[in-house]
């Protein structure tokens, strides 16, 4: 689209969680450039009063890994990664699948309202070929282990593999490339400090797991007398901008460490609780004034890719564990999957419909009966919107979804997941 | 519908988890008559696959509070009833304004796949006034209390409100009448055992709060010495068939007391943990074989009415809180949700696509991206299904949301819901 004028939206304020009713906004390009501007403009939708929020941030997924959604549940986190989960993925991931496997990520978090979302997994030009292709905005991040993986035999090949990603997208309008040690315990010291290099020198999002489990916790303060947290301190990693996953066992020295380097937290409630890993310090790490983002893991493990969820789920999880139905309100859940949630993934472009943020936004039937009467529309989008209020998604000024009509090839991606079944678990 | 066969429909069978692709289903007026007959049937649906699953059961809730939902959240249980709920239900709560929140609730329960609710308000023939036009299965239970409440100036009167619901509902297809003293602690000795001589007398469910906040329970021990649920088996209430909400504080000797009388417990983990009122010993019910239910609680306090994400809720809040990813597997919600649901509220001729059984069903579109690619259809079911998954809604042989479409006055409820608004809270 060239110029757009929206006309007559009700625009939820994120910041404030009130509605600018009776508003239009105008769009030129990719940019939200007015706000209850007097302008002409040829291109005209009247929205009748619907809401426009911003679209969701899901702040850290494995989006590839809905191939493996349902495959295996209700297990230990370590059976469940060694003898169902590895070993399946060494059998099945490859480029096509990568592709496939994040087409069908990208579809559900689409129709979900998500229109950023953070990836961490292998063969990852894949899958910002699956986001480019459905019109998400992503941060993309080749997974480096220090140990063989489906597409590196060792660290330099990994290492290489997220050079050729920062080259090939650095100037993209929608994949924005990151670097993604997988994780302390999995990435040597070197290892860890040469990424870190790379995304200090190229100014990119440093993207990594950080003390999701409490074994992992642990064993790093038994091998090096350090937390996971303080660990990254001691190599410089936080130098970088960092995006950390999880964070659920922080000490209070830590939470300092992770506010004083400004790190963003990608907070996974539904995954972690799945997993029964832990509970994020939530509370705390807002005191700190820390950026919290929302993130839905891999489909493996939550097992959906909806950030509306995610909010409601984190809230009440936090008030139940807290004892304390004051913990965190709903603007704060909001918040998260909007404009804190931009700041902790280093997005400062989008999170809010204002003047110079891309034009990343959702269009939401307030007459849903999930959101009738309407008194508060934080808590209404908090604790009751799903999906099915969803009426269009917008991302970078281009419809992606349309009067819950997808502008993409939806049958061609039920087609493939359908062949995906076929091939390789029959 | 006289006679319906639907053909080639994928049946989700609650016991297993399996699904029968390929399946036909008569339908003879309101009844399942026949699975997989060969009979000419003049009308007839080809699902084309699609998936068909027993309706899901809202064990318990208030409906008509829709019209408090996001009026207050985020506050301790006190304060929240005390200064907020209370007041504005006093000046709020009549005949017509419980017909409209209940339409509201019904609308939502319909569109995310809740075909039978049980419910306890007040003006309860209006309540099952409002799920007669939308067309939903409900247990209707006027709320008793020894205080004033906006229907009955004393008890008395809340008596005489129960007899006359039980004579005009005691033969109705749809609604079934309940009895429904609110709690130990808002019901005389008295009352709660002249109510329980009702249940059993009129062979009628009864319908209770019991163990919801450990204020409730502390209070009890020290005023009674007994336990909230001892007490209530002290005055002979079990000797009545009993569906107890709530049942988050139970010590062992109590759970041998609801299981020795067969008391269905209708949990609702968002609400609880929405209000931090307490988390159900669910693994310890499953293990004594109570049979249990989920219920959404009102749209007050949850703020939703989805029995697909209260799925999703009980099994991670278990997993997190127990600390065991193994606590509880997929089928235990599907089947609270459905088959065991349909025990715990009395009803045997609902919660699964079997023969005899009424025609309450949904058909769930398989190729929904949340829902993709399809490993498990009961983990896909619970934790991966969102409302938006659900294409049609049939309740006793009769469809109430076909494609996506309401056949009831949709419409008219969102303009009833707008009145409201500018009627009472402008």
């Amino acid at each position: 689209m060239k110029d757009l004028l929206i006309e007559n939206a009700s625009i939820v304020d994120v910041n404030s969680g009130s509605i600018l009713e009776g508003s239009n906004i105008l769009i030129s390009n990719n940019i939200i450039t007015g706000i209850n501007v007097k302008k002409e403009c040829p291109q005209k939708i009247n929205l009748n009063g619907q809401l426009v929020m911003p679209g969701l941030i899901n702040a850290h997924t494995h989006a590839a890994m809905t191939l493996l959604r349902s495959y295996s549940d209700d297990l230990p986190l370590m059976d469940w990664l060694t003898k169902h989960i590895w070993p399946k993925e060494a059998q099945i991931i490859n480029p096509e699948t990568v592709y496939i496997g994040t087409l069908i990520a990208c579809y559900e978090m689409a129709k979900n309202g998500i229109t950023t979302f953070v990836d961490m997994y292998f063969y990852e030009d894949m899958a910002a070929r699956a986001a480019e292709e459905i019109g998400l905005r992503a941060l993309i991040g080749e997974g480096v282990l220090s140990i063989p993986t489906p597409h590196a035999k060792g660290k330099l090949q990994g290492i290489e593999n997220t050079k050729k990603l920062i080259k090939r997208y650095k100037d993209n309008e929608l994949i924005s490339p990151i670097v993604a040690p997988h994780a302390p315990y999995t990435c040597s010291d070197d290892l860890l400090k040469e990424l870190a290099c790379i995304a200090i020198r190229e100014d990119v999002p440093l993207h990594i797991h950080l003390s999701e489990s409490e074994k992992e916790f642990l064993d790093m303060k038994k091998e090096k007398k350090l937390t996971p947290t303080e660990y990254l301190e001691s190599l410089g990693i936080f130098e970088a901008k960092v995006l950390a996953a999880h964070a659920n066992y922080l000490t209070d020295s830590d939470i300092s460490i992770l506010k004083r380097h400004n790190v963003g937290i990608a907070h996974c409630p539904e995954s972690n609780a799945k997993l029964a890993s832990g509970i994020c310090p939530l509370i705390k790490l807002f005191d700190s004034g820390i950026n919290v983002s929302l993130g839905t893991d891999g489909a493996a493990s939550n097992n959906n890719l909806d950030i509306l969820g995610e909010m409601d789920f984190a809230l009440k999880l936090q008030k139940i564990s807290n004892k304390n139905p004051q913990a965190l309100k709903a603007i704060n859940a909001l918040q998260m999957a909007t404009s804190m949630g931009a700041r902790a993934i280093f997005k400062e472009d989008i999170g809010s419909i204002d003047v110079g943020k891309k034009a990343d936004f959702l269009v939401i039937d307030r007459e849903n009966p999930s959101l009738l009467p309407g008194h508060n529309i934080a808590a209404d989008l908090v604790y009751s919107a799903t999906p099915d209020c969803i009426l269009s998604v917008c991302v970078n000024g281009k419809w992606i979804i349309k009067d819950k009509e997808p502008q993409f090839d939806k049958d061609k991606i039920i087609k493939l997941a359908k062949d995906i079944m076929k091939r390789y678990f029959s």
